[in-house]
């Protein structure tokens, strides 16, 4: 495959919608051509209705085995209908979010095992891993604040969840970047957005091509 | 766990909705008490709806993995939310189709592999395995037969599978019942429903009591 894949991940509130939107713009500004900006579920019809049953906030006896396993297919069918494809057409696809966020969430702040929540995903993405990985670091009491005070932005199960999980979340990632040096890079996600942008853009100038 | 989980397997046709409906009801008037009669999603909200983005027949894109991984999660829910409370409560639980069902057909007809399917339903069930499964043994040609001539029975996508794909499911059966003699028995489903019937009741007779 000739394309680039890469991955943004981060505490709820790190601000990846915003971050991802401007540099977008700012990629496409500077001369990039075949980007694809998405997120898991995608647009993928499949996907997305898996993503709405993941994310129902009546649904609380959601078992975090169940969560799983639906993170895992709704990525394998986003993976398999639009990545791949555009990966195989030599496009720099830039995703929200991917097998780590399942790590991070399922595998260790639910508590099932960053092994076991491995082996699904294994099953669901093939070896098929992020040619590199930005990591959005914001401390998850700023990401919660965040959430709190944007009015606009509508709550989901697991923004619901207490301040204690989300620092599990976190406490997983700067795991995950010490077991993956190479592919995951730490940006700082408590400066100015324009510096966030710019710290994303020049951290991935030497993975990608115009 | 004082109950006696059951479960149910056979191709599309080989009748276990109707078997298992005068099971059920020969179980009572032998004076068998606290019997819970399921199939998968089981009338458990979530896996309700997981089951209805599986078996929804315009969703032809559906990934193989995908729909394993969905048939995982709906087990899952099923099993913590009605099944396993049932074991607990000393209940004999008669469950339409179970882990079976993937080895079979995302397993090996499907040809994602059994082991690879096996791993991911380990994650679900957590060696929650059934005490007995009975097999309604119909030759998968007969069986096509039969949902073709039964008009009231609304198609769904898995019906919709060629021939070749349902011949595959049964040879995988044949497979799990030599793999699993002790756990796996087999009972002739190309008879009169009565004797049919007749025969899961003896071949569960030694694992349930009244």
């Amino acid at each position: 495959m000739s394309g680039v894949f890469i991955t943004f991940e981060g505490v709820e509130g790190a601000g990846k919608t915003t971050v991802l939107d401007l540099l977008y713009e700012k990629m496409i500004q500077e001369g990039y051509k075949n980007l694809l900006r998405t997120r898991e579920p995608g647009g993928i019809e499949i996907a997305e209705q898996i993503r709405n049953i993941i994310l129902n906030p009546s649904h609380t006896k959601m078992d975090g085995r169940t969560e799983a396993l639906l993170y895992a297919a709704a990525r394998r069918q986003h993976l398999v209908e639009k990545v791949i494809p555009a990966l195989e057409e030599g496009k720099i696809v830039l995703c929200d979010r991917f097998v780590d966020s399942s790590l991070a969430y399922q595998g260790y702040a639910r508590g099932l095992g960053i092994d076991e929540v491995w082996l699904i995903n294994q099953f669901a993405i093939q070896n098929r891993m992020p040619d590199l990985t930005l990591f959005l670091d914001l401390p998850p009491e700023r990401g919660l604040e965040r959430i709190t005070n944007n009015g606009d932005r509508e709550q989901n199960r697991l923004d619901l969840e207490a301040l204690s999980f989300h620092k599990k979340v976190y406490e997983a990632y700067m795991m995950l970047m010490e077991q993956f040096p190479e592919r995951i890079k730490r940006v700082n996600a408590d400066q100015p957005v324009e510096q966030v942008v710019e710290d994303c853009y020049q951290a991935l100038s030497d993975k990608v091509r115009k």
